[in-house]
């Protein structure tokens, strides 16, 4: 059994191996033997995007799901993470997705469980398979990362996916460039340089705009500007590098972040990226359900 | 690929195609080819009938189940109907099921979009399976439309199954009466006269009853005394022609538009017109995927 | 066809052949022949433990599942739901599952509707499958009801699981004690007798805690001091027979009604009750579909 919580527990070795199985499966290989297993999708923030992608990526592998959505259950009633994942463990469910408000909400559950968590977003942290989705959309790209810049631009400090994939692509060989408002630069994130919008847009291979979280936070920063100030616009998109690509973890902001129209321009990967999704979750599945290992002891012994 | 939004596109011929495809699935044949494949139900509204009736004919097809209920969603994040059901289209869906509250929402997007929107309800705009559906159920019954009298009674202004049944049944040669308050004629549907309930109850073939849309319009009209005035009361149905039978979309106001006991008569047809809904849907979703076509080209073409 | 609303009316053969069958089930028996069969799930009332289990169990036995999650419905167009089962029933569902906060809700429907109802528990009332689910847990424990103590300790007033575990296990054969605060206790609840705590727990074979319903009533008791006073203290647990067990029906208040550490300790068998909880509901559901029987007639003959 093996979790999935952050990228920073993946080797370089797992992280291609994923790669590659993501892209068996994208040709065709399905065969798995996971069908009639049980995934349980537990979505304590609102998603499309990712909790769809799992769901797509389980009953691909034959899988039975169960969602979970986070505001009408017995989490109601004062229930613990841990007491819902070991009530899903003992009516036979394989494998829990879980995307949770709070920053490393796995952090204790991990030792605790019988079965795989597969982290789908916490808090401000971590969203681990939102990485392998893009690291996997630059590497069909451009079929390396040695020598590649990415820019990642916008609010670095409030995004799981710029810590993430900053990280990850630092360590595949690739030299990452920040880029946005001073006020969201993240010094803790040490993984790329700053840059300002028009040198990175220049000098990228890969030019990554995130979303506005505006659900997150208060920002100082106006939405009107934005675009002109620190968005990709038409004019910056005709001064990219000629093979360079524009990607997009979406939900997309049109006209905040990025110009409208370059959401599906030739130079866009936006879609290809959720298509990616949901083969690099199958993969991860996978992995998470290849072997099994038992949880420890009870908590406590009665001395008769 | 085929969406359908509205009775309107459908031509004579292929109701009648959609009606033998719906009986032949209900006298059993199910060999369609779509197993594995996935349908999304999107209701922005809430539905249990339309939205189970929908998720039963998909699921005796084979298919895959993804259920987006409106509320719960990224769509809270701002995305709009277009970008969500891209998403949906790059992770594998196959066809769209959609109810929305906005008249017309699937105007701009059929031509945009790569996979069919069946559209399950807009506004006070279509419902073409429902539809579907009472014309399959009276052609059951009479084997013709030729001839018949149908009677549409109640809240004709408000009502997409009036909307859309009044066109049909005038086309496939059928007369159609209309009755009801005053306030909720509509002067702009020309498919049908208006008449007095009692008349019109006497000369039709089929009684079919609305609902009283309270959710949609602060209405003038009294429930109190609306029955005896404008509903069917078991005094009225006596006078119905002896082989005419009642149909309701539902959900029924017992009570105020028909007399509680009427609903399960031995004249009644609403639970057949339920039943017969199944076997529509699976018909117009086969009708979807029968063909597949590809949409344009990129929103912008960057220029080098 | 067979309903399945209270424990009373299952003789006590029936019981013990549900027992069977869950643990042929159990030991993995799965041939039923209810493959492509639809299963609707009708939670008024939130719930995730009890929701999926029948989830799992349905899904487990190859059934089609439709979840209907009471607050977004057309339950809120004010249908009935007398209505809505008919209405599922039309559209091809074979058997309802069914949480309502409104005591016997399922009363006047059984004789009315043509597929089996499954209580999954009605407001203070029952809860058949759980004190099925505590039966088998207990027989597995134990291979015997005859010459067991089994205390039921806490809210037995307001609690559907002491109501029908009480007359069940008198029924089978075992002496029932219960135990709380006296504000708690049920005049009407003859099956057991009243115990201090301690006496409770040092003559029982089975020290069954219950939740602190606080979603039900506004208690003068407060959860402070509950634990040392009638909760299952790890000092208590220590006086517990050699080969005694401890049960809950969850979710657990820990540290209320029972020390944190004692609900995974070697004496727990609370997420063992989860576990069966499982294959008690794929044999209710069985037993549910084993024959069908048709519904009577109109509820209303037009005269001619």
């Amino acid at each position: 059994m093996k979790h999935l919580t952050t990228m920073s527990e993946l080797s370089t070795e797992e992280i291609k191996d994923l790669l590659q199985t993501a892209r068996d499966l994208k040709s065709g290989n399905t065969d798995n033997g996971l069908a009639g297993k049980f995934a349980a999708n537990l979505f304590f923030e609102p998603s499309t995007r990712t909790r769809f992608s799992f769901e797509v990526a389980e009953k691909k592998l034959g899988m039975n799901v169960l969602n979970l959505d986070g505001t009408s259950t017995s989490v109601q009633k004062g229930e613990t993470l841990y007491d819902t994942i070991r009530t899903l463990e003992s009516i036979g469910v394989d494998v829990c997705v879980i995307r949770h408000s709070e920053d490393e909400y796995y952090k204790e559950l991990v030792s605790q469980v019988n079965i795989p968590i597969l982290n789908a977003g916490d808090g401000c942290g971590q969203h681990p398979t939102q990485s392998l989705l893009d690291v996997m959309t630059i590497y069909e790209e451009f079929n390396t990362f040695k020598g590649l810049t990415v820019s990642i631009h916008g609010d670095i400090k409030h995004s799981r996916v710029a810590r993430s994939n900053a990280e990850v692509l630092t360590r595949l060989g690739a030299r990452v460039l920040f880029s946005g408002p001073s006020e969201w630069q993240d010094e803790e994130n040490t993984f790329g340089t700053f840059a300002s919008m028009d040198e990175a847009v220049e000098s990228s291979d890969v030019v990554m705009l995130l979303r506005i979280q505006n659900e997150r936070h208060q920002s100082a920063v106006s939405q009107k500007g934005y675009l002109n100030q620190y968005g990709l616009t038409i004019e910056r998109a005709e001064r990219m590098k000629q093979h360079a690509i524009i990607m997009h973890p979406a939900p997309v902001n049109r006209g905040v972040e990025i110009d409208d129209s370059l959401v599906e321009s030739n130079k866009s990967r936006i879609f290809k990226q959720m298509q990616n999704g949901v083969f690099i979750r199958m993969a991860v599945i996978q992995r998470a359900l290849q072997t099994n290992v038992k949880r420890g002891e009870a908590a406590y012994v009665i001395s008769h």
